[in-house]
């Protein structure tokens, strides 16, 4: 929702990604305007129940303050979680104090660790992690990940041998059927392949850092700021941020499937050319723009393991 | 820049407003996104040194973090002025602490008093006045008012009866020109009628109070906030703020000349109705919406006084 980095422009917010899940939408930092975004895109305010936020640097969460007051004003009740720096908690008792005196549904700041890669959230369909990122300020990337999800029945197996009740929990867990007269059917003659386990990753802001590769462990998506173009790295260095071939660089020996890149400079007038200059390196590259979307569909995997 | 109220909706974002002064620029209200809209309307951030806060409520204040940093960013060196409540300096303190550490220009807040109207700010061009809304949190509106300039001088006059600097001086004035010999000239043959002195006035978030009629004093334009149509007036009683046959009453007792209606509830999917419940009492009454631009041209007296 927004592609910018800290200065906006005409067309480009601050930043802000929402992914969703199973329509369970996920809020990835919350640059001014944020609010205004989703409402554009047509997106309901309610079903954010958790935002994550990557540094406390403005142009991160200057939307966070207007986002809250409008769950107010919609009546939110529902907790909403939150993960970030734990400054954060000091600063939204400021918000508190100042803006609403008392929001009427909790928000509940779980305190980032920057030292290694760490589990920060799980449901019945995604693990999310934190890992370092390296910046001006304690910063994280987050990878989302699928959860191995219980194997479908393959329609034909199970009207020829009719498992009961208990066999057909077994067989989604990936056992073996046993008939009465203890022939053994292979769970693959009477589940589907499962679906493959789908990843996003998020790298914003940072410099160029290998630790990063097995953190962001071959994801489908991997978004990796590219402040900078490849002529500007030494600005990359000063200022703890990326060129779009250090972000390419990331995605090749990640072995991700895909790049987007954002987090642009105010400099550059059009970003094209960034992509171009990371193509060279990972030819599935694409440069985002507010509003864009991107999709991993599920595919089966080619075995059930 | 901002003609909703506190929810934005996809076309209306939060309050804020700017007024150009012989290209200086008056920043009033600054709600969340304001420097975005700057940059789609192609302001230029540079020209900003006063901004003139209503209250401390979010919708009117969540994009002075946004702007402030970018000024930083920007290079900033001028001081920035801000007319407003007393406790935006701790709140300016807050923000100093958390996101820049050190802002490298002086942001120079001055309190607003909300017992009178009150002179806030003078140049060689513009008076402006503070006085107290009525609203939950201790509110002001703003009147800007064009200073008297000097006379300019008719072209024949001049070159009839050539006057020394000194004379000139006092033509402009508005002293009658003696020649040589005595003969009294009077000022209206040597110069032309002056600029009629034109005025903005801004009011929001208000509920209906006669003491604005006077407050607001024929003004050339008078931004008054039209929250709720007539059908809401206890919506609007409750939550002081107006509807829109207030703002025409206020428009129309105060003998101002034109009437914008802005700070909309995201209730209405579409606000020229609120318009028309305007116009039965006070017909020059128009809909703002974000990007519009009004005029006030430059008319001369039919006399010199």
């Amino acid at each position: 929702m927004g592609s910018s980095s800290a200065l906006p422009t005409s067309k480009r917010f601050p930043p802000a990604h929402l992914l969703n899940v199973n329509e369970r939408l996920f809020l990835i930092d919350c640059g001014e305007g944020t609010q205004i975004q989703l409402r554009k895109f047509k997106i309901r305010f309610g079903k954010i129940n958790h935002i994550f936020i990557s540094h406390i640097h403005g142009d991160h969460i200057f939307g966070l303050f207007g986002l809250l007051s409008s769950f107010q004003l919609l009546g939110r009740e529902n907790d909403l979680h939150i993960y970030s720096p734990g400054e954060l908690r000091e600063i939204i008792g400021f918000y508190d104090k100042y803006f609403v005196h008392e929001l009427k549904y909790r928000v509940i700041v779980h305190p980032l660790g920057y030292k290694r890669k760490k589990l920060i959230y799980k449901d019945d369909w995604i693990e999310v992690f934190s890992f370092p990122l390296k910046h001006s300020a304690p910063t994280c990337g987050f990878f989302f990940k699928e959860i191995r999800q219980d194997l479908n029945l393959k329609k034909e197996g199970i009207d020829k041998y009719k498992p009961d009740l208990e066999s057909i929990a077994k067989l989604k867990k990936g056992e073996d059927f046993y008939t009465a007269d203890g022939q053994c059917i292979p769970n693959n003659k009477m589940t589907q392949p499962p679906w493959k386990l789908r990843s996003f990753a998020y790298c914003s802001d940072t410099a160029y850092d290998p630790s990063i590769i097995k953190a962001v462990d071959a994801a489908d998506i991997l978004f990796h700021e590219a402040t900078f173009s490849h002529q500007d790295e030494v600005i990359a260095l000063q200022t703890h941020h990326s060129t779009a071939v250090q972000a390419a660089m990331i995605a090749k020996l990640s072995g991700s499937r895909k790049l987007l890149l954002g987090h642009f400079s105010s400099r550059y007038k059009e970003v094209d050319f960034l992509a171009q200059e990371a193509r060279n390196i990972f030819p599935e590259t694409y440069i985002v723009n507010d509003g864009d979307i991107y999709y991993v569909e599920r595919e089966r995997s080619t075995d059930n393991s």
